[in-house]
């Protein structure tokens, strides 16, 4: 296998890595998200994510950076891609339940709410147009824009935002076995909101079922002036699908294996359906040498906080899978 | 007389304007500070001056960007020199006590209290730290850092700061008449638990007496790689004696003709007892045609938000002073 499934033809010099950090209540119901060791504390992977990347340790709460079964969070790759490629991410709040430990560049937005018992993203319109803003500013700081996000529950309003769009979508989970049933029964009360209050317009969809992450992201994406991949799995198949709806440019976008192969998700067929092309890069985490990464091939976590776009900048930079490999392993090393 | 006094030597072809936001409670004493229509709303003005400076006009509440007697607010120069270069600022949220209306970079800080009931800003450290992870992140997409801030009641903070270093220093204010026996008076009080603590340490001394952009200033400023220009007046010779005392190379700082020739400020001594090379703006509003401009030259507002700063990178940049007046004159037309 091939460490990149196709090489995205873009010329750069000033490479910017983004993250959007965001929330959904509906991680805390229970079964929805593996992205905590509880479904309550999965609204605090978003900070503590982003303090493992920017300082490369979490120190501000007695957490690892493991799901329960000792799988490494996708930070961890990520980090080990800033480091490799001496670069800091820039993290972008959309709306997180706790506050960031690490500078971001806010949006003034709030978590979502559970799309069951209201709109999700009241404010969604002021938080697209705040990631305007921010698209505008990072035009003039770089020219190309590697797009991640954090948003754990985030495959649930994916699914939400995609469905109400009128696709035919599934989505990915960072659980071995994807909780289908629950996530369809929450997308249908929110399909019946749409087709009740006849929206069409996207980020009406956003703001009844979706998440603040993707309001941001179609905001920055579709206002960067130069090429945008948008880093992420099913979730930013969402976002992709949003912009494309307001009539913007699809960006392409990077994510692992992993996604691709989760036969509940259906992800290359939902991708083409958007009209999004994909690179899919290949870490060969079962070659690795680390039992929790491994876990990945056997369809935990698979994807997330960008880890797939940082792994492709990396090889863009002309790092070899060699040393991406090799630095991934001793940074995750490091952590256990 | 020129438009520059000096003209920096440094070569760069990234350069970033920025802008760091912050509160202190003393801007709500009243008679400390001229930066808001009353006392109470001072602590509004960095959220509406960032507001305009982004978008061109303050919408977010019913406010005009004046003081009571018809003298525009320097963002309106900052403005239009943005506008005239097509850049766009970077906020720095260092702490306020309003959320900001367009994105910031955030560190989490909180607006500074009066010195007179307890540690001005208890969180200095925490925030200088922030500050520098800020100035790591900015170092990768830039390479000249133009820095200003905008605190209303800052030169009192300033004033305390500086004194509490050991500097027999005097500040300025956007009063016309500068409140020195109301600023004397905090300043001792501060004076005094320096002393009685011991405190030698630069970051204490912002504790104790100071406010969060100056924190943030230090932490950016001495982590950033590339040069710096510290843009305003007496607040940034604070920010350049904390930088100093802590070791660090002190960087040059550009302010406008207006902040110079304030008697009650003693400017350029201060500057030359810090070892602050300066460069002043001269933009001539006397006869610039706009009697809200012309107040400038009579000692009302002075400089603020960069605006020195910003003509300076104008220039620098290959503008014109006629172009410069050009733009300046017809943005604060286009409010008026």
């Amino acid at each position: 296998m091939p460490f990149l499934s196709e090489v995205p033809e873009i010329r750069f010099e000033r490479p910017l890595f983004s993250l959007i950090l965001g929330n959904t209540m509906l991680s805390t119901v229970p079964g929805i998200s593996g992205a905590g060791p509880t479904p309550e504390k999965t609204l605090l992977t978003p900070v503590l994510d982003s303090e493992l990347i920017a300082t490369g340790a979490i120190r501000s709460r007695p957490m690892k950076p493991n799901t329960p079964t000792g799988c490494p969070t996708p930070a961890v790759i990520t980090r080990a891609m800033m480091d490799l490629l001496g670069m800091e991410a820039l993290f972008v709040n959309a709306g997180l339940a706790h506050p960031p430990v690490v500078p971001c560049l806010d949006l003034y937005g709030e978590p979502g709410g559970d799309p069951r018992v209201g709109d999700a993203v009241p404010r969604a319109r002021e938080i697209f147009i705040q990631g305007q803003r921010a698209g505008q500013l990072l035009s003039g700081l770089s020219d190309l824009l590697v797009l991640g996000e954090c948003v754990p529950g985030g495959t649930t309003t994916a699914l939400c935002v995609l469905r109400g769009l009128g696709y035919p979508a599934k989505v990915s989970s960072s659980f071995v076995r994807n909780p289908v049933a629950q996530k369809e029964e929450i997308c249908r009360q929110v399909q019946e909101t749409v087709r009740s209050r006849r929206i069409t317009d996207p980020l009406q969809v956003v703001q009844v079922g979706g998440d603040p992450m993707m309001a941001a992201a179609a905001g920055i994406a579709s206002t960067y002036r130069s090429p945008v991949i948008l880093a992420g799995g099913t979730q930013m198949l969402a976002v992709a699908a949003v912009i494309g709806r307001m009539g913007g440019k699809v960006p392409p976008l990077a994510t692992t294996v992993y996604v691709r192969d989760d036969p509940s998700a259906g992800f290359p067929e939902t991708a083409a359906r958007l009209g999004v092309q994909v690179t899919y890069v290949d870490p060969d985490f079962g070659a690795i040498g680390h039992h929790g990464l491994a876990r990945y091939c056997e369809g935990e976590v698979k994807e997330g906080i960008g880890a797939g776009g940082a792994m492709l900048l990396a090889a863009l930079l002309g790092k070899s899978p060699e040393e991406i490999r090799a630095r991934i392993l001793s940074t995750v090393t490091g952590f256990t």
